[in-house]
């Protein structure tokens, strides 16, 4: 039998030295949560350590990520090679695996960046959705993990806690377990200072299953784990714990949290805890306990490995882990393109992008659409079913009114592997989940958040409705490709690019109202420039019009109306600057012209000058919407094609 | 005895008749909430309609902004003159009063903007800290009045609703009730998609007094409002409701939250409830119930000011309600720039905000902060204690980590009026509270945001909290006022700035590592300027460097380094973009001058095009940061003054 005491100490110490050595870092969590993950790790973890990515592995999630060197040391301890001796050593230096915060690094057994609190335990829930429907797909042969997330006091304070609290009870998410280090303690000092509420009561209210443990009683810990495995209910394990536990001079205090060791502290906690071993230096009885999980973790591969060989749909599973497009898929969103510019039809891109998320249910049915209550106007569920608690089979989720935590559900779902999240709502709620958009960007995963109502197009529900600003917000945004396209083939196009690019969230900006389809053709997938030419008149152009979204469309009718004047406008549309940054720079060049420029686009200036030099003009918002019909604002606002003309004439002194 | 069953239905008809009108509305919540908001209003609502803003009147909060013509027809009512007959007729269109989600127009009794769900309940809690400490310091004869939230699910599930809940109950305000819409319906359909969690034990878990009636009982919701108002905790009424109640065809279903309403409803409706009445008619024996509010609200309010007359603080009261600031306040301001200048000394510009914040504890006693769990690393607690359950006299809130609420809570105290709001956290929190900082900036209101930690100067904490868009996305923003002080004097300058500035939010992003102090003069405010030469060379410019906030330091670094090499470099700092922008244009091509510019900012270039020219260089981020020692990482992403210099160098053409 393992010395599970033993094997906690070692991660104390281990977490204990390398703090020390650094200078800096949070001790709290790794010395108040050692038995918890020692008795985790030691009795209960599906994992290899010799190969941190295998698809079944069960998710271990530090939503409480300031105590990053309980993860190390964990890794560390239990064979993850990457996370060496040096890498301890290396703790909080440029370029360590030993991040101050966890940074997603799969193969070296770090699932997710965290440390924005709250956003652990969201991704969690995300994680164990994809888990479900991948299980409910491929069978318990080849899917069946759990997640597990540590987290503290932070996180449920944190209102996206709540969400995630709330849809995990009502998704029933059995195979999910939050481990709660409820030591009382926050940075301010005592929790009493801002919290007196009965957390488990809350747990309870949402359905969960809670148990309430001592934190450091081994057999306390490793029963409820048992029982948490053994209900059909997502589990709370409430551990009361002593931050910073083993060192006198900080346990219980609020200085346990982050407050800097001393070569004392060390002492005595050695001392204290009996652990006479020099520093960094973990005695070989209890390394062989916590290498004792490797061959344990082998052969449960091993086995997978042999279910995986034997099973009827190998290559699919293959193929969904790997974030593998499947053949010909492509010819699926052309159709729809193509159907769209036939049709030439007037409609809304939000419809466009229901339209190719529709067909798409078929040929890329490992799609996993979630959206914050807002169904009938995004259109993304007409060709699914719920994924329920009684029904794992869906590939729509309904997250009720939640964005937040939905967002951090994509970012756990595109981390866990296996499925492509695509994330609806309005434009005006991407505030609400910006900062798990934040975190989708910083760990380079490919979620796609589709936002429809994109500008004062919304109408009469108003300013608070309408953005005017969240394009450029996002655009600021490193990694963050954003793409707002101009009608039903540009949105077709978009969708591909999107599903292409796998180093980082894409963001589509969609339209409420409709706006006619521009093109005709539907060739060459125009939106991989992020800008192109749409209109070349006869001749020197006199003009350039760059615009964006539904602008598109007004650019176009302005150059009609230039056109009778004998002024030669060129109407460029610019579904992605990101994308337009990237071509080359004759390219560039050769699109925005030497002419003349008007920017249009319903929203703020801010950004536009990369394209407009002082001589040139920018058509679109100076501040805040306003409640009206949608065609009264463009004309309230001034965002028409006849005003675009009238700035046209002004500038090319043809008026 | 008014009819209170008739004024419901006055409340219903209104709201019918004025959606139909509009063509478009939501009825689910003004024909579902009816009796509750007839019952508020006839027995208990403090307030006098003929003057809105009297600063004793209880706060109502549509918290559910879709059901805004609730609202209206309340107002219109209950006498507020700005909301007449005409103002209905125009329900949703240009200009109205009447907007889609109600619109912050305090003179015609609608307290703030809200549509945004959880935005208004969170507040809601603001409004109440507000009236609790204002009560606490002036006494109950002038300050003593409640706050009341219309609230329906979707409040409930965003995850700020659950940090509203939370904190209310830990503070115990007393007199904020929460009258809840349980009418089980949400946009996509039955709460049971998305909900399963019994609501009313959260609320008991966080320490509320919960009632569960039938909320088309008048007689239950009155006596549920007495309880209410006789229980020393924050109130929950669970008010089973049936959404769209009155009209045969949708009453219940779905559809009864916003489908288009047709004359036959407008029938059936006025056939089921028996109002014979036309469209927009209200009998004169219901109108006069409704009526009577008014002489009930003039004679308390007439108690008031006699009640104020003979109070011994009347003057401080005022001064406070109407947001002057005291004489010589400023005095205090530039007492502390003034010993920064003489001291020279350097640290980090939070600490020197603190130091402001300090030193207004007495010369401006309206402040009050809010801080989500992290008063250490901020420093803006010394001279304050908290405001408690049991101790209202505090002017620090211990928000707990809950930076969504906090922000609205901001938004709240600035709308209820009395005291002056500072929101403090780290800037990479302020995606959690943006939109609640959006609101702030549509509602005009004077909220003070606080950020330290404001790049990649964080250090090894890594690039979880160092923001290098965050910036940018604000400047983005409408009506936001962005400051980036480089030294202690700055930053007591933009403190006296965003002091003065009543119309919008500002937004101080400051240091965690320490700068030194640039200035050593104090006698004009410079930073009111936006951008100002900070040092300029002798004889004509060769180079402009301009920086913000801890990168002006660098800038000065740079000019002496170039200065050896006779290079003459101009130092121009920038803190805030938008008061530079309202300079005249020969102030700021004069600021900028003609030779070549290098742009400085830890920061990315989004945005700067506006002061670079394509010759011009930007010297910055260009994606996250990393986790090193601060000194580490500035060097590593090459913002140094040796580099700036090296590329002035280049620049001018003499390296």
């Amino acid at each position: 039998m393992a010395d599970i005491q033993q094997m906690a100490h070692a991660i104390r110490f281990l977490a204990l030295d390398s703090i020390l050595n650094a200078g800096e870092g949070h001790q709290g969590v790794p010395l108040g949560m050692a038995e918890i993950a020692a008795t985790l790790y030691a009795n209960h973890l599906k994992a290899d350590p010799a190969d941190p990515q295998w698809p079944d592995r069960d998710r271990v999630v530090l939503s409480n990520g300031h105590g990053s060197m309980l993860l190390y040391a964990l890794l560390h301890l239990a064979g993850y090679e990457h996370v060496s001796l040096d890498a301890l050593k290396s703790f909080r230096k440029l370029g360590s695996v030993c991040a101050g915060h966890p940074e997603i690094e799969q193969h070296a057994g770090i699932e997710i960046t965290s440390g924005l609190l709250g956003q652990g335990i969201a991704c969690a829930v995300g994680m164990a959705v994809a888990e479900a429907r991948l299980s409910a797909r491929f069978g318990p042969s080849l899917v069946d993990h759990r997640t597990w997330a540590f987290v503290g006091d932070g996180c449920f304070q944190e209102g996206i806690g709540q969400e995630a609290i709330s849809l995990a009870g009502h998704l029933k998410l059995g195979k999910l377990t939050f481990l709660w280090d409820d030591n009382h303690i926050t940075d301010d000092g005592d929790t009493d200072l801002s919290i007196s509420e009965d957390v488990p009561a809350r747990f309870r209210a949402a359905n969960w299953h809670v148990q309430e443990i001592d934190g450091h009683d081994i057999g306390a810990i490793d029963a409820a784990i048992n029982a948490a495995k053994a209900d059909p209910r997502p589990s709370l394990i409430a551990c009361r714990t002593t931050i910073a536990k083993g060192i006198p001079r900080l346990q219980g205090q609020r200085g346990g949290h982050s407050a800097p060791l001393t070569q004392k502290d060390s002492e005595e906690a050695r001392s204290l805890l009996n652990w006479p071993h020099p520093s960094f230096t973990v005695p070989e009885s209890v390394l062989a306990d916590w290498r004792s999980i490797v061959p344990r973790g082998n052969e449960t591969h091993s086995q997978w490995q042999t279910a995986l060989a034997n099973h009827g749909e190998a290559a699919e599973f293959r193929r969904w882990t790997t974030g593998t497009l499947p053949d010909g898929w492509s010819d699926t969103v052309r159709s729809i393109s193509i159907s769209a510019a036939d049709k030439a039809a007037s409609l809304p891109t939000i419809t466009a992008s229901g339209d190719v998320c529709d067909a798409l249910a078929e040929a890329l049915p490992e799609l996993m659409v979630l959206c914050a209550d807002l169904e009938a106007p995004t259109n993304h569920k007409r060709s699914r079913h719920a994924f329920t608690a009684s029904d794992r089979s869906g590939s729509y989720v309904h997250c009720g009114v939640r964005e937040h935590l939905m967002g951090a559900m994509t970012d756990g779902i595109a981390a866990h592997g296996g499925l492509r999240p695509v994330n609806v709502t309005y434009l005006a709620f991407a505030d609400y989940e910006r900062p798990a958009m934040r975190m989708a960007a910083l760990m380079n995963l490919p979620g796609l958040f589709v936002f429809s109502h994109d500008s004062i197009g919304v109408g009469s529900n108003g300013p608070t409705h309408q953005p005017v600003e969240i394009l450029a917000s996002f655009r600021a945004m490193p990694n963050m490709l954003v793409f707002r396209p101009a009608d039903a083939v540009e949105t077709a196009e978009v969708w591909q690019i999107a599903q292409e690019h796998r180093t980082g969230p894409s963001l589509l900006a969609l339209s409420r109202q409709a706006t006619p389809t521009l093109r005709n053709e539907t060739g060459e997938n125009l939106s991989r420039k992020g800008a192109y030419v749409l209109s070349e008149p006869e001749g020197q152009r006199d003009i350039t019009l760059l615009a964006t979204g539904t602008e598109v469309a007004l650019a176009v009718e302005a150059a009609s109306l230039l056109a009778k004047d004998n002024i030669r406008a060129a109407v460029v549309s610019m579904p992605s600057w990101e994308l337009f940054r990237d071509q080359r720079a004759d390219y560039r060049a050769e699109v925005l012209g030497t002419a003349p420029r008007i920017g249009i686009e319903a929203a703020l200036d801010f950004g536009w000058e990369r394209f407009l030099r002082p001589e040139d003009r920018f058509i679109g918002m100076s501040g805040f919407g306003a409640s009206a019909r949608a065609e009264v604002l463009y004309e309230h606002f001034g965002i028409t094609a006849g005003r675009i003309a009238d700035v046209a004439r002004d500038l090319t002194g043809k008026n």
